[in-house]
């Protein structure tokens, strides 16, 4: 298994003037989605980071699909793959937790740096326990 | 002239503890080129919703190019164009304002809507403010 | 039984270059604390305001008293007042969730209003559902 | 003079659905006002911060006082002083540029740290230059 799911609700500080989530939250989202789903494929993006890997972003993709207003509860998603050697990716979808009905799709892609912020190969440690 | 730009400082509540600044700011800031360089065009977008027309997203794409960091100047330049009848595009570049440094680019596309969010062909009047 | 709590964690969009949470995702959190807290007293922010009865806030204060970094786990704890007849208080408290050590305490005051943003005098139903 | 002023427009992004600012906004253009007040009185944040010197917030205090939509321009002027030794204050005023209508007000206290987070006492480098 390397995808993970969490449930969060919409907060009102997330909403904006036109009474559903400003775009910009999806990207936030997409940011909890790969937090628990690093957790529960077996790392947490804390233990990387400790132990001297970062994944930062290159790439972001966002499609709006639905309304999502403030306290719904919406299930995120998140799917990591390796699609280049020195790049991971994780493939995420947003959607109302009860009526599993559609909010926001997309994908971000990630470089491997060290602490300093330079690419490396990702190392054995990290592609071992996230099985990829 | 169908573009605009606008210059913009990172704020410190935009960076991260990586140091840079938080990927989805590029949404906001992306946001902000398209408010003034719609100002820049002819209609500012309040007086487009005050008239009934609204431009929600239906899909945004970042490439993340540079680091940028507190108290930076950035530059934003955001250029319009119609391509499909009923979908606006926004293509954006930010770039450090001094050394022309590439910090993000990428592009958000929108449908056109009244105010309750209904789907509506661009009005005349629009499109000629525009000039599309 | 007036208050309520919850549990959140740290994301990385709430980070800073300092490394610790950015001051104003304190006013975030408490938001998040006011909600679970209203849902938990016995009635839920957005029947609130299906109702017509909204809580803009008029005041807030924070006391920053410790570090939460990245992915930490926090605990908020609402309580809710009502010190004039128009005027609703939350005191917040937030604190490690296991380590119960302190992160931000406040307060935050808010009127009471109709949709369109007129100070109304709280109504009974809304008294009493709150116990208040 | 230890004071300093500077424009905003109210962003989309700072919006929520009550159709004004979020209330955690204020925090943020607090912000924007104490950064370029220090660069008007002398200092650059940036600067102090090169130089081993952090502010991290220790206390904050908003009052709500109007509206302020979407595309609003408004007037941030934070003023600097030292109430303790090893205190610094920013009172800081949110007003509509043109209209001169109050949108809100407060204040900041701030410790004085070295870049690890320790407290030490201002440098004198810093309060001349601030000129505290």
């Amino acid at each position: 298994m390397k995808n993970g799911e969490t449930l969060i609700r919409v907060r009102y500080s997330e909403t904006d003037q036109m009474g559903t989530f400003y775009n910009s939250r999806a990207l936030e989202w997409f940011e909890v989605g790969r937090t628990e789903a690093l957790r529960q494929i077996g790392m947490a993006y804390t233990e990387m980071e400790s132990r001297g890997a970062m994944l930062p972003l290159v790439e972001a993709h966002v499609e709006y699909l639905g309304r999502a207003v403030y306290d719904d509860q919406l299930r995120i998603t998140a799917k990591l793959s390796r699609p280049k050697a020195a790049r991971f990716r994780f493939d995420i979808e947003i959607e109302h937790a009860e009526s599993h009905k559609a909010v926001a799709s997309g994908y971000t892609i990630h470089a491997v740096t060290d602490e300093r912020g330079k690419v490396i190969r990702p190392p054995k440690w990290l592609l071992e326990a996230l099985e990829l």
